[in-house]
């Protein structure tokens, strides 16, 4: 009862149809999304989407320890940190993400927003545990911020390290609110709250948790200026 | 139809029985919420409770224009940026209360906590301005803040000063959200939520633009310290 | 009872002590926000940074019906839609950012992001009434789309149209929700989610209404390719 | 203690009096809701309602893995994405559905609105994978569209998808937010509060993940169209 | 710094342009939004998009007292409960709704229904307090309830009019809320919520007091049924 | 196109259609809710229950100044504080209502309880100025308490009162939250939670500021229990 | 370092120190509150409280299996529906309290109203699956719902069966909502909202799922008038 | 890629960089938080604390059953109510904070605000079981609280106990609202906004179940008074 055009941009794998041309529409890289999808779904989707582009790394994130363990049995790098995967060569960076995040709980969001910048063609930069209750530790890595071409700053709780970065600097930035916390954090309504809420002008924000949303932003921004400078 | 037994801790104006027996109860001083009352109504219960204690000022709150001018006509103090007036002397003060905001927007309430500690004797000292946008202002007065017995920190928008404060000093703190923002800070509720999800210990938090409860309660804490450090 | 110390980075008026030093610091021009602030204060502060940085625009945003007029008598160019003004001269533009807004009820959003990315040094391309519930229009402005440094996608009802965008362009985008809509709009609440809960990777998302918060944001970006792929 | 006078309208199971004569009174197919029932209580249930009813056949949704499993011994036809079963024969169909879906994530509810619609007298045509970020499928369906005579449009996170439609054909629709999504999705309220404030008019809505109320709705529509036009 | 396609599609009026071909694409009537719009400007979209189609009514809704007044001066037809108005002669009706009412306070959004559907092509019946607290009035008018194509039932507080009503007849029906109630009614939110958890299947619901969406979906359905029954 | 049949349980005023039997129904007074209708439309619906009950007060509630004024001018008693009026002779009193406020802004809503309880049939009690914060007042009218035979507690803010007083006495109790209160408070939700959560067991809740739905309840239970007891 | 003065009117059991003249104080029996503690725990209590009351009937609500097993073992009488238990001998009734419910999810909740009506010394006539989808169920029962001296109406999902049973009785009713439901439902919100806000007066509400809360209420005002009639 | 400075106020871990200066910046003792963190983890953390801080307790909190036998392994003295730990000597206590709480269901967390108060060098009294429902307890007990130089004050469900304890005595109060609550509780939402609105002037609070920042809070403020009276 279904006759739906035969279209040359998708993949028909039965339990989806894959969009193999989104590459060429955004100069995006490709990704899957793994929550809630079988070890084996995973799988065969990467392979589907590296068989269209096996010169540039296709993604997988939000992966289960059953998925990570798939996927590094097709070849695939695994990130532990970010649940992430990578089949086919990372790009050739051109300009630098900055990624900073506040508190160890954060690690999982920020690593995912690295590998995301990595696969879509940036250089990432890591700055850790700067918490804002340490302005000591953020002062210390202000030129390391400033050297950036788009920063990424991940914080749970109050939410409030994209604020105290964004006075430091004029970089422009992208806040990650994390789900981190408890009672009050309602799963991270009360850090996003807070970014929307900056006083620093230029702060933009994208969903709790988000990582994959932030790095493929960090990374088109880092692009666009990597590329013009290179020599 | 009403029998209710005469109670010499209270006086009837007909309008509202005043509790004139606090102050012996918490050794706090009298205080008027002006919010929803007409200008006579306030200058009737500032009198009565003013002719009940004499000897130190009774405070009240929330004034109209209207009302500001009421009150000035039976001699009480007016504080324009509170939108709060005193009737009768204030305490000698004991210990200090360091008063923090973030922007201008946010000096009503600021000063409606200076007041409010002042009348319940203690010493204040006001920084303005400091937002965790310009950290240099902040960090400039860092020992003053030291100094204080008991902070009040006062902001709205995204609420991150009283994280910020919190990590360079180890003094008592109570943190104030306004109402200064639009859109998602919902009246403040942005800047409540990430004061309640401060990641520095020892942040506490009193309702969205309450100067003058955090106002009493920071001048009990300073009192009890003052008075003992006096001679 | 106060004794900050005297800082030259910032000048005291009385009401305000303004920031003189933020453009030094991040590069951006200096702003006013208008809300909840006299033409008169508005005038002063105006006056004040103008002075301090005659060679570049300072903004104004916010604006009452007396402010602009105010502000239009000391010679500012005031914006009617954006209810916004400039005084001193705007920068040479380096980069193209595109505003793009569904319906006409959200101009004054688009035209706050606009002026607000002119003033810190972008040139802009506005492209109006293209609501995702008339794609044709949306399709025939492709090309303009793609050739943008930074995209603001500026929606209020269902926020529909930054995913839109976002599925035909590559181009950083920044989206921003506004109040326009009724009932379980919640004042802007639904665009708000939905622009945060996009299926197309890379939108990032301001507070509801803030136009100024993209407009800086976007320029931001698109001066750094600019200046890069000027000569 | 419990006197209630006999219904033949109704029987009683002990654990619960089934209402039996629906059918009579509106039209539609009779359903046992399985979530948080027994797969015993589930097969009484619909042996009941099938005995009363052997000409038409009788749905059960939501059914865990058990309850799927039970129901086939009863002969019952399992539809495993949609987690729903019937029992008894399909009626004729009059009139067309046609559903539209996102994502492969919102296969299980277009799933349940498409067997629900063909329990309930309608043909269903299903249009799958037609993101709003990737609007050359969709156009590529445009005609299918125009064809049905009542549309359902099920979509999570940002639920853009019935705006887009609805822009494209004046055919009625309902739409069906989904509970895919994370952060601030909460649950599937981005995507309702999208649809409820949709900018195309005529786009009604169900409860989140009610693809069984959106598949009644579209039947009684389509049949009503479909009965009259057969011939 | 603008330039946009010229498309015959829309016309622009400066202040806006308008969509003057939604008529063909959706075979629906034109609307005029006025909430947040001058008399004037509503006039001038009146005027053009009559012209444009001068045989078939236009629809302004959300009108003002002055707008209203307007709008009549240009010998448009006004419905001063529905505050609405229609300008051109109303299309012969095809198909009836229904348009059910709780309470005299929710008059203003069953008006709006009921002129909407009118404009929309279809016959309308009104039925009015029928309240769910007086089951009399309503098990009074089932057979009327039975006749129509589609029901439209306009219901605020708790909202329980709908499930009542959806118990007694099969017949498609759209419920919407009305931002009639106080406190813990939230404008509305209490209503939606009830009727989005509606026990009667086939419930559909637009945001609340949206009387024009009942009106748009209601008519399509009521049209195609009745077109095809004519004879 | 309206053909409801003639009801000789309702009269029809042209703006309303009037229930003029809820009281053989259910044994109450005949009640006007005021908000959003005219001084002219509440006279007429007063007058019209009026000569269909003229042996029984008729109450109109949530009354303007203007209405206040209006319905004196037929002979109705009002009551300013409650803002409401009655027409008609009170009945016999029966069983007696405690009615239970927390602060003097509580008043409006104690009063509109009190005036409708007396309408319908009971005595009352009022005690007022009773908060948790002062409780010696509470402790000192516990016999009072004792004697209701039903209690109504009214209080804003926390919304404590209720538990305190359900922890002294075993009475049946009605809660009611009142909006008074700022901030948090979110228009009486924070007293509403509170109550709707109350330790002591036995308390049940009306909706915020209703007076009027507490002052029937609470009359419906004393009734029954002094009728009773008369003799 | 605890030091607390001795008090006869409670007992310490290590973990707990249980309050044994609570029914001297307000006429009710004693409860043990299951949720959250440990079997034993549950069974210590009871005995203890049974030791000190061995005349009537001690109550223990929220029970696990093994709870239930656990108090099984010492003689307790176990409700499985009500996932509650009583040990002594429940007193002898008087009143009649009627418990009316809507579907067979809503019977738990309205188990433990019926249990808790009776320890609480009422009668209780049970009322079963009369959802406001089928009238002819509730009407056939209306001589039933009249004859009670209080209601507890059950209901999840819309909530909108205390309406209509407010509209046919006048009988005192207690409303109470459940977390019967899903997606809009939030936990039994939307339904705990439609309650408070019925148009039907003289409704009271309890928390959501709260059978007990409504049992002690309805026993409470159906003993004071069974009481006053008996003889 | 990553070269941030060697600083010697921080520890690498490999997964945590631990700050060890926190001491000396605001006298407080070191903390672990001890959720979503792995008994290797914590072990590790607590060690690298310790040796850095030999004279003074570590504390770690919200210990899993797995992580409290770990600690204990390396001779940490466990608290089994509070879920945490302490490693090395309590400091000689100077002040007292009185701790009071409502149920035996908020033990944990006032367990959790005691251990932590002793922890930052204050003397802890408890005061258990004094809920607002029975208040002879809590009057019993007005002089310990008098005495303390900081209160606690713990409880959930309505969140009134702060309340009541604030209208007898004027000593600088922390309240902590718990999770304990079920329905519209919300997860101790009703009673942080019970809290936040309290009537009682001087209160200030904490996220929910934070007893840890309530200690710390709380020891601050006693240490200040305990060390100048000492003698």
């Amino acid at each position: 009862m279904q006759h739906e055009p035969v279209d040359p941009r998708t993949e028909d794998l039965g339990f989806a149809r894959v969009d193999v041309d989104r590459a060429a529409r955004t100069g995006d890289a490709e990704v899957v999304y793994g929550a809630g999808k079988s070890p084996d779904q995973i799988v065969a989707i990467l392979t589907t989407l590296h068989e269209r582009h096996p010169d540039r790394a296709v993604l997988a994130t939000r992966l289960t320890d059953e998925a990570m363990h798939a996927v590094a049995g097709i070849g695939a790098e695994v990130d532990l940190v970010a649940r992430a995967a990578t089949l086919g060569p990372l790009p050739t960076p051109a300009g630098t993400v900055g990624i900073v995040s506040a508190g160890t709980s954060d690690a999982p969001v920020a690593a995912e927003a690295a590998l995301t910048a990595r696969v879509h063609g940036a250089e990432v930069h890591e700055i850790r545990d700067v918490g804002v209750a340490g302005l000591h530790r953020l002062l210390g890595v202000r030129d390391d911020l400033e050297r950036a071409d788009c920063l990424v700053v991940v914080a749970g709780m109050e939410g409030a390290l994209p604020s105290v970065v964004g006075g430091l600097v004029g970089v422009p930035m992208v806040a990650v609110p994390t789900s981190v916390g408890y009672g009050a954090s309602f799963g991270g309504l009360a850090a996003l709250l807070a970014m929307l809420n900056s006083c620093a002008p230029g702060v933009t924000v994208v969903n709790i948790d988000n990582g994959y949303g932030a790095g493929v932003f960090a990374a088109r921004v880092a692009r666009r200026v990597g590329v013009l400078r290179k020599p």
